[in-house]
């Protein structure tokens, strides 16, 4: 969109890291791709495709890849780091051990870490060293890494502490068909990414049950409802839970049998337990760790939330996935404003 | 769910007319089915089915087929009124013209009038004389018919200028299966029914232009804000549209095929002209209709609707959908929350 050419990292090269990659090469950004994995480097820079994650793409030339993280990031004051939520302390230590100057490190993974209940950002700022770190940015909303491979339009949303870094990674990925808002509500983003994984899981057990689309719109309706009660605790404007990192992301993730989360909560629904499903699934499902989290969260700022609490029960309490919903439904008759009234009024007040 | 049986009649034996017979007759109710088609009335008192609108499903003998209108209504206190939204003016002037005692009138359908731009609720009472009406209804929410008939779990939301008026509604319809939640705010829930289907048309553009879930989720989450924008101005609580009347049943209408306004719009996003869409559909899309209102509205209001306008100028103008779209990806940079946040500003000035 006019503004210069300027080389970016990129850590992490799974789906939505390659994609990413490939909005900023689009860009005429240079993009250093970096992964763990030496085999996937070989292919990105020898074959210019990413097979596992992202078949059937191109990759321009402008993406490299690279094996060395210390390289990746030499003379580098940008990343974008698209590691999985687990991994992060441990590749910020590794950053942090290299690291010669500050950076802006905007990150787009979702989750809240049990035990600490920590964001995402307030885990890069609590594990970077302050010399090396100029900014965090969250980058948010809905958007299969698949889709915009293709150069599918696409929307997201990025946040700060300060706007002006986010304006930047604004202005690095926005084209005409990413289009990039931002967002001044940083934890609004952070919560409404993390928790829309515990209602695809639930979602994903309504439709295990064949319970149908009504049930679904309902318990997504609902679930936006508890996480904005939530989260306007926690500091946000409930609002964000309108946009796109909140009901944006909430609709892709519920809609799509390719989620995860929404597959594991499937399984369930379908009469299988969460070991099986963790077996089944051979890979980290986001939703289970952040309902936990949601759980302890609740707890810690008193706040009701039916489905987050129903949802605890089946996965970590053996409750059976049909009582959970049943129960859900039998709540007895209320305004149905109630709860979001509320939610206006603490905000006003 | 305790309370004592009454006689109720339905007029309009569609399939969510006959959807909402079902679930008062499983609530004990004796309900009069009106239809102004004759042999339909036959088929559901000598085999109590209704085939054409609700395929393998066996009405209950609480359910009984009325040909005449005035039988139906005899010693009736409340009518439920499930008829389309263009049939309204015209039933309710034959309820008038039979009418001996004031009735409760519970509407069930979505749509604004062009020209006049009047609410459902609103029409009602012109067309009613005052004796005859104690109480305007509106039922809304994410409920396809035939899932209610398959007696699926499903939550819809009831409104009226008197809530005691909705409460006893909520109680005639109230049982574990079907969830009736209480809205104050009778303006929200009539616009937010009505200008989903808006999106609905969108969203099935951009499904028919192979655009992806990226693009629709985002085009659902712009076009709540816009709702919202002018439901607000129009007095409505902004939080209604976060709820089961706004995007609850937004999510149920752009994510199922079985949606008129989705299919209409997949057409138009697959080329098709109106004329052509129209013709092919051999029926009513609200959404066209719908479209036409909320443009006057958008004008009579002052509230910028870019999803509204562009669809406008596809429907009535002429415009190619793919250049409408992709119009509204260009819209430059913008922070996401700006237009929420004039709403909640605007509410508590």
């Amino acid at each position: 969109m006019g503004q210069k050419s300027e080389t970016i990292a990129v850590l992490g090269a799974g789906s939505w890291g390659t994609a990413l990659a490939l909005v900023l090469a689009d860009n005429g950004h240079h993009v250093r791709l970096w992964s763990h994995n030496e085999n996937q480097v070989t292919e990105i820079n020898q074959f210019h495709t990413n097979k596992k994650y992202l078949p059937g793409i191109n990759l321009p030339e402008l993406i490299v890849g690279y094996a060395s993280l210390s390289d990746s990031l030499s003379g580098v004051e940008t990343i974008i780091l698209a590691v999985p939520t687990k991994a992060i302390r441990e590749v910020i230590g590794k950053i942090a051990s290299v690291a010669k100057n500050p950076f802006i490190i905007a990150h787009v993974s979702k989750g809240i870490e049990p035990g600490s209940l920590m964001r995402i950002t307030e885990i890069i700022e609590e594990e970077m060293p302050k010399e090396f770190l100029s900014d965090v940015v969250v980058l948010s909303g809905p958007s299969h890494a698949e889709e915009v491979s293709l150069r599918h339009p696409t929307t997201v949303t990025v946040s700060s502490k300060n706007m002006e870094a986010a304006g930047k990674i604004q202005d690095l990925f926005i084209n005409n068909n990413f289009r990039v808002y931002t967002n001044s509500d940083l934890i609004g983003v952070e919560i409404g990414g993390a928790l829309k994984n515990i209602i695809a899981l639930a979602a994903g057990i309504t439709d295990g049950l064949g319970y149908g689309d009504n049930a679904k719109a309902a318990l997504i309706t609902r679930g936006l409802a508890e996480i904005a009660r939530l989260g306007t605790k926690m500091g946000a404007n409930p609002l964000t839970f309108s946009g796109l990192a909140g009901i944006g992301d909430l609709i892709v993730t519920c809609t799509s049998v390719h989620s995860r989360n929404w597959r594991a909560g499937n399984l369930l629904g379908k009469g299988k337990t969460l070991d099986e499903v963790l077996d089944n699934m051979g890979m980290v499902v986001e939703g289970v760790r952040t309902t936990k989290a949601a759980y302890q969260l609740a707890k810690k700022y008193d706040v009701v939330m039916p489905i987050t609490f129903a949802l605890y029960d089946v996965l970590f309490n053996g409750k059976n996935a049909k009582d959970g919903v049943d129960i859900l439904m039998g709540r007895g008759k209320k305004p149905e404003m109630e709860d979001l009234t509320n939610i206006l009024d603490e905000r006003h007040d």
